[in-house]
């Protein structure tokens, strides 16, 4: 799927702090983790062994909000302050940091634990990347 | 972009309504028109017209909100029942139907604004594709 | 609690098509539902009978989904247009019909169940209430 | 209004970390600012000066949507495990000060600006006490 946030991101009329690229592209991955989540804690409830997958569900239900929250702040750049946004990027990168390890505990049983896991840890990376961005380190 | 949530969708442990590839592309594009809608408010924000733009920033905020919504009630299949589903995909439709006209007024002046209408007609297509599959239409 | 809801309706600067006192208690009354189906839904994950509970807990989170949606919608009077407004109430009262339902199946096990159910029959008939004020039948 | 957010804490069947009825109290504030700031949003966007609002409709934004995934990470209690709770208050009570000192500066002019300060600063507070019980500071 090809989407339309780096093309949205160009047409901003005024200057923005980060390169619009790098921003464009977290906010896919994030967005992709959200659905990831919503997509995994649904499919947990769907499982015979529910009662071993609730702190499964729970995990992603909060990485879909907080992604969900994430990505919006980060799409926005009138009024430039990245205060907010440096605190979502650091509670979404928590959030996926406790969402994976959680996944990953049943990976191998259950694929959408895999897959859910691995969208976490893509997500908790690109949330770090643009931090250090901000951050200027890099 | 590749996403996640066909890949998701493929690892639902039950059977599910509807056709896994139409409602994953579906998600998808309501996600993206998501996007777009905050995107342009924020934009919309930014322009030095913003005082003409007053209507279409609160059209695209609630377009993103119901498409947000909208994405999270189709992406749960426990418990099948299409009622939500079904009153969601028609206001999505119709958010996505009052954002592009709105939009549409100011797409020769704002890029954003062509990008965000189309974004929308996208979208409440996909929604009224697959009300019409809900529905045993197609 | 006293919420800030109807002092901040009475400070909107423009006319409002809807008597300011019934849309701010049918917000509040939204507010609490979606609060009451967050609740639930995880409670229910914390319930020893959780596999009997997976239905409640989907659409526990499908009515907090549509209720915080609503409430958005339903909060803002910019670019006046009910289109969407009526659509969402609607799928709201939907989503809540669904949930007291499934609810009312565990309230005589389940206090927060029982909570639930009556915290969306509440909002049902809320929501019902301002549809027929829009359409002018009150 | 009385809300359900306690006596739905109150039935939730495990021990929680959190003393209940600071939770609940906490919760109620948080979606009380969330509110305030949508409708706050809303309000400049249709005031003749919406031009030097801009900002404040921005954090408005910001804030409504981090306040909103904060009750929803604090209104869960499954699986126990406070990083991400901490994270989300931390994010919360930054957004809660930027928004309350951007509405600030435009507290004489528009009285729903003042209002807002107002919910934003009690929200900021309210999110730096659970953070101090959280952290056994009280």
């Amino acid at each position: 799927m090809t989407t339309t946030t780096l093309p949205m991101l160009e047409t901003y009329p005024q200057p923005i702090a980060l390169d619009r690229v790098q921003l464009a592209a977290t906010i896919d991955i994030i967005d992709d983790c959200a659905e990831a989540c919503t997509t995994c804690a649904d499919a947990c409830l769907s499982e015979p062994d529910v009662a071993a997958l609730t702190k499964c569900v729970r995990t992603n239900l909060d990485c879909a909000d907080v992604c969900a929250t994430t990505t919006r702040v980060l799409s926005r750049n009138t009024g430039h302050d990245l205060t907010t946004s440096r605190a979502m990027l650091v509670a979404c990168a928590a959030a996926c940091a406790a969402c994976a390890a959680e996944c990953a505990l049943h990976a191998e049983m259950h694929e959408h634990c895999a897959i859910c896991a691995e969208a976490c840890r893509s997500c908790e990376q690109a949330c770090n990347d643009l931090l250090a961005a901000i951050d200027g380190d890099s």
